[in-house]
This record gives C-alpha cells, structure tokens and sequence, in this order.
C-alpha cells in the first residue's frame, strides 16, 4: 500500500469478488451520500473502451453519484454489446441504490476484446450494495489489476474553519490478465465546488501530474479520472479565483501527483522510479515535451535499468522530442539520495568518476537535472527503467 | 551478411582496424575516381553529431567524391572540438587523396560524448588510402556497431543499353527511429543523374523506406544517409520524369528498402521481424501514422516476442496514433509463412484457435493486415519484437 485514504464527509465504499477475475477482488462501488458536482477526463485514444464512452455521457450532466468498477475486464473493442453492458451496469447499480440512472458512472480494466459476463456484474452490484461501508480499502484493491500496491492519496485542508478532504484511488500497469496498463483513477472530495470549476481544476491538474508520466508509451484505452465532489464538509462553495480555490487546487494536485507518482513506480516490471527535471526551457510546453520524451525512450529507461550514466541517451531524446533548444547551452547532472552529480555543462562533457555515477544511480528513486538556459520554461515528469520483467510479463500476458 | 554488393563502375573502398573499437574494424573510406553528384538526408534530432552539421555543408555543393566513416565514436555532443574534429579529419583524408576538401563527407558512429582520438584518426586516414580496392565488404564490415551482419543491397538495371548498378551498404541496429534517415547509409551508383534529381529521389524514397522503421523509437544524432553518382557506367544523365528516371528510381527504392529491412531485422536483440500493412485508411499519411506506431508500441513488440496473437495492442496503437479512422470498420488479421489468421471483423472479435495463432507467430518473419474500410490510404511500416537481449544490450552498452 502506498500513501493512506481518508474519508471525506459523506461517501461509502464497497470492493468484492464477483467471479471476473479467478481469486482476487474484481468490483468496487463508491458512493456519495447525496448528487454531487463532477469533473472527468478520458484517453485520448480514438480506441475508446464502452464505458469510457457511457462516461462521456455522463460527464455531460456535471452532476454524478456513483462510480461502478470492474477489473479482469476492459469491455474494449467489444462492439456495440459492449456498450450495452455498460449501459446496463449503470442501470443496475442506479436501481440497487435507488438513485438517477443518469448519475452512476462505470469503469472498466482488464482484457480486451472478450464481452463481459453481464450475469457475474449483476450478482456483483447487488453484493457490492450490501456490502457499502466506511473502509476505502476493499474498493482501492478491487480495481487493481497487475498492480503490486494499492495506490492512496489524501489531503485535509482548512476552509474558512472547515476541514475539507481530497482523497483518491488509482490503478495503473499491468499483471494478471490485464492489457496494456490500463489507468483508472477516482477523486472524492468534500468540498463544495461547482462542476465548471471542478472541471477546469482537473484539465491543469493532470498536465502536470497523469500526463507527466509514462511506463511504456502506449495510451490505454480505457484511461479515466472521474472526480466526485459531494459538497459534505459544509464549507461555503468554493468559486474560481478565490483564496480557497487556490486552496483546494493546491491540494487536489498533490493527490493527482502523488497517484500518478505512485503508478510509475508500481510500473510494470518497474526497478526503479526515475524524474526528469527540466529548466532554463524557452516555454513551459518546450519543457514538458524534453521531460516527457526523456522518460519515454526505450535507450533511456534501459540505461537506468543499468545504472548507467549514459547522458548522451538522454540528450538525444531531449533533441528528437520536436522541442526548440539549443543543444551548446544545456547542463546535465544525474541526482539522488547519494547525491549529486554534473556530467554535461554548456553543452560539453564534464570528466566524471563512473563509481561515484553508479553510486548515485544504483538508488531506487534517481533523478535527472537538465538546465537549458533558454528561458523560464520548467516541467517534471515521471518514468520507470526498462527491465527483464517488463518484457516478460508483456510476452505473454493472456497465458 | 544480409544482400550482396555489386560493384558500380568507378568507386574504390576500404576498411581497417585504427584502434577506435578494440579489435574489429573501425574505419571505412568509399572513393569515386571522379568528383559524382550527391544527395543526403539527415537526422531531424536537434541535437545534431559533428559529422551531420559539417556533411550538411558538403551537400550544399552538389558534388562529392569520398565518405570517410569511422565506428566506435559517433563524435555526438561533443562540443566546438567535435566540429572541428569533422572538418580536420575530411582535410587529412581530402590530403591523402588529392581530392578537394569540399567533396568529402565524414561520418562517425558510436559512443556519444567522447572527444575523437584525432591521433589515431590521421593514422586510420593514411592506412585507408593505402588499402583502398575492389572490395567493399571490408568498409561495410568496418561502420558497424551493436550490430551483427553486414547490410548490403545492389540493383542492377539496363538504361538504354548501358548497365547500371545501383548499391548500397547500411549499419543500425539501436537507436533505430528514422525520422528522415537512418543511422548511417551509403548509396554508390554509376548512373549520371543531377544533384537536384537525385535529392528528389532520395526525399520520396526514404519516406517509405527508412522513415517506416523501428527497433525502439529513439531518433538517433547521427542519422544519415548518403548517395553518390558518378556517371561511370557511361549512360546517359537521367532527366526528371524519363522513362529511365523512373526505371532508376525504382531501382535505388529497391535498394533503400532492402537495407531499411535489414536493419530492422537485425534491430539490437530482436527475435523477429514485424511487417505491419495498413490498407483503407483515409490517406496514405494516416495509414503511415497507424502502421508506424504499430511497430514502435513496446507492449506490440513484446506480445510478438512471446508469438502472442494480443490483436488488441494493435488496435489500441492505431487508437493513439493520431490517424482518424472508425475502429468500428477495422479488419485485423496476422499472417505469416504457416498462414493467415482474421481475428477481428467490422470492429467486431472472431473467435479464433489459439494454437494456428501460435503457430503463425512463432516464425521468423511475421505480418499484420490492417484494413480500415475508410479510403485508399495504404503504407507499410517494418519493426522488431522487444526481447530480454534488448535490454541486456542496452542496460548497459558503455561497459
């Protein structure tokens, strides 16, 4: 388990076993006490799974109650009898709970191309109903699938004198029988807040947190973080612009990036966890782009499999990310626990001692700092070394 | 060795050990008798090597007679010393020659980051000048790094009587993500034909040769490739638009292709190769997009490495692509030497025996037949699977 779950006012949680998967947990339900405002975002994949596109819907209304999970199964790529299931889920679930259809969403994780066996989901909703209860923990590993922790994050902070909690969920990279490391991430606060403003809060909250981050480069077709915000805790309707807007974003990106922080380093096969810090760019988007291209090369991500301080891997891939910077000003230095080390400065190789490099680089979380000298432009981002057992889990993930 | 070489009239070639590499051969040199028109492409990277930034300026003259390659050092980031290490080493070779110092390419290949031993560099020079001959296989054994065959490709056609020959020698084997060029190629023929042809040629060629491969994403520094002719077989110059334009144009893309293939064949680690077909896309430009992210997902690759028929990733990879297509027209099947296999019609799953899929993917040389039902866009993209020695390989490449 990573990070811990705090409940917020007014929302209970329910994670069982319906049969999907052979032994392990498969169905999470959370719901809000009342209608709650909501926020989502989705893949960008034109591939999107069925309940991604029930979801869109949804989100439409602004307004949503629950959130139905499954996990073994993506009811991707699965037809038009896909998105009935989906349909149909919600149906359910909205009947079990006595509340507006319109206001449950449904996500789903696991493999691909294989219908879901509608007569499991049913009996599963009507015993997740009955099993709704105070403990977040059932529902954040129901929704797991080659995850090796559960994946929590909280924040409480005070409003004019209430306390309002931020807490989420995630899941993301792969084992069992899922595919292609599918993320699902679900946000429940307390606090009052309008769906528009929500929604802006998580458009800039995720550019620089679940966008920042990658384990193998491929989008996934049933990405989604569904925020739910239930207004509970009693403080006063949190309006854009406002001291306790800034507040509330400040503590509802730390969940964003702690969740997205704790799914790299849960990657699959994963050794260990690396940042990339880039400055000095001319733009933030330049910034973004070099960080993100960094964390994403196969050359890269081996090198770090081999503590091996191979800086030249990673200016390459700051230069082929479509990025403008001039290559003859950049500073490079690796950096970790065991300190810190420059290898790069003003475009030109710094002499250094390959013991202390592999000493910095043999720690678990190392970082990169890359200084461009160009500007104000700054971004981070998250990755995770190519191994051995990221190959063989995804050699032959459905035997 | 992959292909053979036939020698065009008119090129002289060497290759030697100068002591860049430990024992294997690091030093090559392709000598025309007389000044050829020229066309080259290089690396997009914006973190150009030396060589690159310094043959760019020899292509702008049109004319060239020499490329002296060296392996072992890509002479990448290596700051104004690596520039002037270029030209000093085109300036002893232009001197051992008696060749002008305008008509000589350099080209490096290597580790990134590492000054050239210019000492060893000028000695290399001399011993290549004195050993140049007939024999070409010993300048293409001498420009390979990780990898573990020669690539070789030749053509030979009839141009109005006169024979023409058409060959080419490439390295690559990481570091594989053309985006204009690949690692380093070398294209010699005997036919006359002008600078500004030429370049055409090699511009439309490349984009369904080189520019449709990948071992592993990363756009290397060193990218290049570069054509001489020398008009030596006496035919006459080959006009834009002729009947032996096109005859020759097919030829060099016969030519280009072939050693593309080669390269992906012999991509660092690889078990098998990867043909992905796209038809009925839209236009040629999505069908390119779909089929090249295809070949470069890391979870389509390692599903292959396993022959596991995870028709899904390929789905999800055209989804992220950024190509516009309905996935609900999508036919998808694989195919190889033991045969074709549908699994996936209208969007919707076949079912299908997973021991004929097994045994179609467990050949050498596998395909993908993707067709969109959307238009007559159609391109093919050729890659590699990920596999343990990938990353053994480059887990640690500098030790």
């Amino acid at each position: 388990m990573e990070g811990c779950f705090l409940n917020p006012a007014g929302y209970r949680f329910a994670g069982i076993h319906a049969g999907l998967k052979k032994r392990k947990k498969d169905m999470a339900l959370i719901v809000s006490d009342c209608m709650a405002e909501t926020a989502a975002v989705f893949t960008t994949n034109a591939v999107k799974a069925a309940p991604v596109i029930y979801d869109m819907g949804v989100l439409k209304g602004g307004k949503a109650q629950a959130v139905l999970v499954n996990s073994g199964n993506a009811n991707a790529c699965t037809g038009p009898g896909g998105l009935e299931d989906a349909s149909r889920s919600a149906s359910i679930a909205a009947r079990c709970l006595g509340i507006p259809e319109s206001g449950v969403y449904v996500s789903s994780t696991g493999v691909i191309g294989v219908p879901l066996d509608m007569e499991k989901m049913e009996k599963g909703i009507e015993l997740l109903t009955r099993s709704l209860g105070e403990d977040a923990l059932p529902a954040a590993e129901a929704i797991l699938t080659t995850d090796t922790v559960m994946k929590l994050s909280s924040v409480r902070l005070d409003i004019d004198g209430i306390t309002v909690t931020v807490s989420g969920m995630a899941k993301g990279s792969g084992m069992i029988h899922p595919d292609m490391a599918t993320m699902l991430c679900f946000i429940v606060t307390d606090a009052k807040i309008g769906h528009g403003v929500l929604q802006k809060l998580l458009g800039r909250g995720i550019s620089d947190t679940f966008n920042m981050i990658s384990v193998d480069g491929d989008t996934s077709t049933n990405d989604s973080v569904i925020v739910l915000a239930n207004g509970a805790s009693g403080c006063a309707e949190i309006k854009e612009g406002s001291a306790a807007c800034e507040a509330f974003s400040s503590a509802f990106n730390q969940v964003l990036g702690e969740l997205a922080r704790q799914i790299v380093k849960d990657g699959e096969g994963a050794s260990r966890f690396i940042e990339m810090k880039v400055s000095g760019a001319a733009t933030r988007a330049d910034a973004a782009l070099m960080a993100r291209s960094v964390i994403s090369s196969s050359l890269v991500k081996a090198a770090f499999f081999g503590a091996d301080a191979n800086w030249g891997r990673i200016l390459c891939a700051m230069g082929y990310s479509g990025a403008a910077f001039d290559p003859s000003l950049v500073d490079l230095a690796f950096t970790s626990a065991k300190g810190t080390l420059k290898v790069l400065e003003g475009g030109v190789p710094l002499e250094f001692d390959e013991d202390t490099a592999k000493t910095i680089l043999l720690e678990k979380e190392v970082g990169v700092l890359a200084d461009c000298h160009q500007g104000d432009g700054e971004a981070t981002a998250w990755g995770c070394d190519l191994t051995y057992d990221y190959v063989k889990i995804n050699g032959d993930y459905r035997s």
